[in-house]
C-alpha cells in the first residue's frame, strides 16, 4: 500500500533562491545533486509589484516542475536576502524594493499545500550547504561566509545551524574590525562588511586612483583586475583579505570554529585575498584551540544556496528549528 | 523499593570552583539553591605538587560533605580555570602552576564512583548559572561574562550551551576590539582581555599618572578609586566599557543574542562601567535584531559558578553534550 501522506524517499526538493540580480530554482535530489537548474534575471522594473514578482517567480518554477516531468516533491526550501521576519518569512530583501514585508512562505504554502515549506536568509543557506555537502562536510563547527555585494553568513556549531533570538545568527559581516573604520549601512562604523564588501573596495580603490573601463563594476572586476597584477586593485585584496581575516578570528575565539569557508565573488580573487586573509586570521587567531581552524574557499560555488535550501527539508534534524 | 542506582530527586550536587585565588565548593540543591558552601585559599607554595593540592581539595570536600550529613549525591559538577582539555579534563589552569595535565575528572570520578562527573571552564561555568537560574534565565540566546583578572565567558544559543569544537567557544576575552591594540598574553593583539582585563587596565592608568596606595592592586581598586571620581581611574573604566560594548555587539551580530550578562570585579564599578560600555554597544549594534540585546550585569554574584557547575548535573539536556 502507497502511503500518499508521505514522500517517495527518491522525491527532490523544489530549491528556490531569491536575490536581487537573479531569481534560481532547482529539484535537488536527497543526496544533494542538483538534478535541474533554471534562472531568470530579478525584473526591476520600476513600477514593478509584489504580486508582479510573484508571477515571474510562479513561472518559473512551473517549467522547472513541469520540465522535469512534475516529481512528487519532498517540500519547498529557500534562500532569500535578508532582512525577513523568521520563520515566518515576511520577507523584504534589501535589493527587491517590490517585496517590502512580503508573505513568501504564506504564498509558497498556499500554493504547495501539504508540504513543508522552509525560508531562511540566503547567506545561511549558502553556509547549511557548505556544510551539508561542501567544504564543511563531516565536521561540527563551521561558519561559510558570502563576501559578495554584501558580507553575509552562517553558523553552524555543535553540530547545528544555529539560528539565535530571531533568526539572524551569522551576521559575519557586522562583527566590528576596525571601531574607528568606515561608516557601515547599518549605521555603525568598521563593521567587516563595511570594509570589505565589492562596491565598498571598489570606492575605495577609485579613491586610490584605480580607473576601471567601464562603469558599474563590481569587486569581481576589481578581482581580475588583482590577478592582472595592478597594484591599487592587489591593496584592495589585501585591504579586505586583512579584515576578514580578523572577523574569522573573533569568530573563531567565540565560537571555537573547525572550518571558515568563504564564497563570493570576492573569493575569485584567490591567494591574493586568500594570502593576506591568512596572515591576518593567524596573526590573530592565537589560542592553541583556534590555531587548528582550516579558512578554506567555498566548494559548492553558485549552487550552495540552492543545496542549502533542500538541506533545510532533507536535514531538518540539523538544519531547521522552527514550525 | 528503594532503587539504588538513582539518586532521590531532592538530592544536592556537590559542585566546586578551582580558581587561582580559592577553591570553593557547595551542596547546591535542584532548584538551584546554595544549601552549604565552604572555601579555601588556593594554597600557592612553590614546592607544592600536584597531589599535595589535590589533597587540599579532598579535604575540603570532606568537610563539607560531612558537615552538612552526609546526604547522597545527584552528582559532581566543577568548574575550573582553563585551558583544558575537555570533556576529559585534564586540566592546567593558568594560575595554579603546581596541576598541569593534572587528571581532574579521572581523580573525581575514582572518588566518587557512580555518579555523573562533569567538568567545565570556570568562565563557562558562571555563563551556564547565569543562564539556569540567573540574569538570562528563560531567554534562549545568553553571552556570559566574566571581567577580571582575565576576560572570559560562555555562549547559550538556541537554548543550548555552545562547546564548539573542543569545548573552548564562549572565548569573548579574544574577540579582536582593536586589531592595531595591545599585544595579548595569547599571543595575538588587540583582543578584549589585552584592553580590558584588570592588570591591564591598572597598567594602563599607572602610565597614565595613577599612584594606588599600595602594591599588588587589582581592577577591583581602580574601580573602587573610579567611584571615588580620580580621572584617570573613570578613564579606565570608560576604556574597559568601550572595549567590552565593542565586543558585545560583535557577538551579538554573530550569534544574535537577547541578553549578555557581565560579572567579575570589574563590574563592580557600576555605572562608571556600564555607561560607557552601552554608548559603544549602541554605537556598534545597529542592526534592528541587535538593537533588541539587553545588556545587564550579572545577578548571581560569587556562587553564579558553583551553580552553573551544578547545571551540568541537573540539567543536563541543556548544558551537558558530552559523556
Amino acid at each position: 500500500m502507497i502511503d500518499l501522506t508521505s514522500p517517495d524517499p527518491t522525491s527532490p526538493v523544489l530549491a528556490i533562491d531569491i536575490g536581487g540580480t537573479k531569481l534560481a530554482a532547482a529539484l535537488v535530489e536527497p543526496g544533494g545533486r542538483v538534478a535541474v537548474y533554471d534562472r531568470v534575471d530579478t525584473p526591476q522594473a520600476p513600477g514593478l509589484d509584489a504580486d508582479g514578482l510573484w508571477r515571474t517567480l510562479e513561472s518559473l518554477l512551473d517549467k522547472l516542475v513541469a520540465d522535469a516531468g512534475s516529481p512528487r516533491l519532498a517540500g519547498v526550501g529557500v534562500g532569500c536576502g535578508g532582512p525577513m521576519t523568521w520563520p515566518a518569512a515576511e520577507v523584504s530583501p534589501l535589493n527587491i524594493p517590490a517585496w517590502q514585508g512580503f508573505p513568501l512562505r504564506e504564498r509558497l504554502r498556499a500554493r504547495y499545500a501539504g508540504l513543508p515549506v522552509r525560508i531562511h536568509n540566503d547567506a545561511i543557506c549558502v553556509a547549511v550547504g557548505e556544510h551539508w555537502r561542501g567544504a564543511g562536510r563531516g565536521r561540527g563547527n563551521v561558519l561559510g561566509m558570502v563576501v559578495s555585494t554584501g558580507v553575509g553568513g552562517g553558523l553552524i556549531l555543535d553540530g547545528r545551524l544555529v539560528d539565535g533570538a530571531s533568526g539572524n545568527a551569522g551576521h559575519i559581516g557586522h562583527v566590528v574590525v576596525d571601531p574607528d573604520g568606515p561608516p557601515c549601512k547599518c549605521g555603525g562604523r568598521g563593521c567587516l562588511e563595511a570594509v570589505a564588501r565589492g562596491p565598498g573596495l571598489v570606492a575605495w580603490a577609485q579613491e586610490q586612483g584605480w580607473r576601471p573601463g567601464r562603469r558599474d563594476v563590481t569587486g569581481v572586476e576589481l578581482a581580475a583586475d588583482a590577478r592582472r597584477g595592478h597594484p591599487v586593485a592587489i591593496a584592495a585584496m589585501r585591504r579586505a583579505g586583512r579584515a576578514i581575516g580578523i572577523a574569522i578570528a573573533s569568530a573563531t575565539h567565540l565560537c571555537d570554529l573547525e572550518v571558515a569557508a568563504i564564497g563570493g565573488g570576492l573569493s575569485q580573487a584567490g591567494a591574493l585575498l586568500f594570502d593576506p586573509l591568512e596572515e591576518a586570521f593567524r596573526t590573530h587567531a592565537r589560542m592553541e584551540f583556534a590555531r587548528q581552524v582550516q579558512v578554506v574557499p567555498a566548494a559548492l560555488g553558485q549552487t550552495a544556496g540552492l543545496i542549502g535550501a533542500a538541506a533545510l527539508v532533507f536535514a531538518a534534524d540539523r538544519y531547521w528549528s522552527a514550525d
